[in-house]
């Protein structure tokens, strides 16, 4: 498996706006494995690929101690990947997961969390365990297979034997 | 999840012969996530998914602690998926996990691993943990997502945190 | 094969702007099968299939009297489907045949061509034979199959056989 | 296009036994274009895109002058692909258009038929246009894009204008 391990806990997200769901703070998402998928609305591989399987994580997941994430890391083309256009896709795409949108950091056109992240490109899938630590940071498509065992294993940390 | 979840230690597999390996005995597995794909030659639900996710699983985790087996259950049609056909049918389409003939139990149609683990038909997938108890027996298909979530908590289960 | 056929001449395309090419005039085209795909940059169903299909169209006939046009005929959600916000799409998405804007139709949100074509939405097919006259005027998804065997039929015509 | 092209009337079809329909004799079917998949039962390919191709072709066109034949060419593997196998097979993946098995040809392994047509293996799709000819003879896989069109062409060969 291709990825990028950080040691110590996830940094904070520096978000200027949620769409889909009420403010999301990481630290008090504690107990839950926490899927981040760093995306741009017009990045091809994103749309194709990453978007879908955010969605079917969400939909697996969504009665278990699982939380999906968008995050709008607009890195390029800022003037027409805005909020505006943005809210457009998710509602043309029919997406249900909570979207959050990267602070601008001018004067770099990297936005804040992509860069707390240090994060390369679009798509990124960042994973945090259940006490908030950073377990996997990838640049580039991750087969389903990949992820839903990355997942399963974030799970069942700190846990008895679960019912698969 | 559609599954079923039976107690207990999984039976003993009832082999009459091996393909791409030398026997495997489920006993000797113990510290192993074991992952049996029971399918027909000529079940297409099998052919077209099936067994690309059994090859998708052997090749993810070769290293790993999970050992795959396609078990070949013929409870129709036997007079053509013969062990002759079998084998034409592994080279064909390029298969190197280990497979193992279900042993025929005449007068039943059904040979005698499937009876011992009562699946309903194929593709049918069945999971043991390191301990050898059977945690899985899911008949018809699975997503990846879901599949490999299953195989991530039986890898994590009585470990430390491993990587992802 | 749902279809909508209409009698008659197709009318000319009404333009504000062009990409990938020097403007396109229909009249001029005589003697080309003509394929126009008016899609919006931001439609689920023209992303994933009738932009991967103009451009499997465009490659397979480069060398043969066919013309494709994508046509972007924006009637929803104008201030963020832009000129600009389209170029980078293209560019992203490296589409490579002739785009054309549709004109807008002030106080209409409908474009002019959209409207002179009677359009119920994206994406939608177009097809003008090598007269000029309009054959296809479909809404919604066809398949390869339909549309290859509709570019086959228009070719054929007012032709002695031709090698396949 | 990668293809084959060969001069004069398509040979006789040489067939032992008839799947799904009563004996067709090519020389009866002048009016129609024939559509010939030459498959084995075991070959990959085939069962993976050729077959479905097959039988896409058979429902799109069902009420046109096509007609779609399958041709079972055994070249290798002879006794596990026998007729009682590939009945099992056409049930078992719902096959609905007519199958011919190609007549054996002992000594040779290479089957009567696929000999006439000196076919180079399977999937190899044949096309005969209304009048009989041979028009396209080509090994390997074709998109459903290259296939539509080239059966578009030979329906509208010596035809007036056809709606699309």
């Amino acid at each position: 498996m291709t990825q990028t391990e950080q040691e110590g806990m996830a940094p904070a997200l520096e978000i200027s706006a949620w769409i889909n769901t009420t403010p999301l703070i990481l630290s008090e998402l504690r107990g839950k494995v926490v899927i981040i998928h760093a995306f741009q609305m017009l990045c091809p591989g994103c749309v194709t690929h990453g978007i879908p399987q955010a969605s079917a994580i969400h939909e697996l997941y969504k009665n278990e101690d699982v939380q999906v994430i968008g995050l709008h890391s607009v890195f390029e083309h800022h003037k027409v990947m805005t909020k505006e256009a943005l809210s457009v896709f998710i509602g043309e795409y029919g997406i249900r997961f909570p979207i959050a949108i990267d602070r601008p950091s001018e004067p770099s056109s990297i936005p804040t969390t992509m860069a707390l992240y240090q994060m390369r490109g679009t798509p990124t899938l960042i994973m945090l365990d259940k006490q908030g630590y950073l377990r996997l940071n990838h640049f580039g498509h991750m087969s389903d297979l990949q992820v839903g065992s990355c997942i399963g294993r974030l799970l069942a940390e700190n846990n008895e034997a679960l019912p698969l």
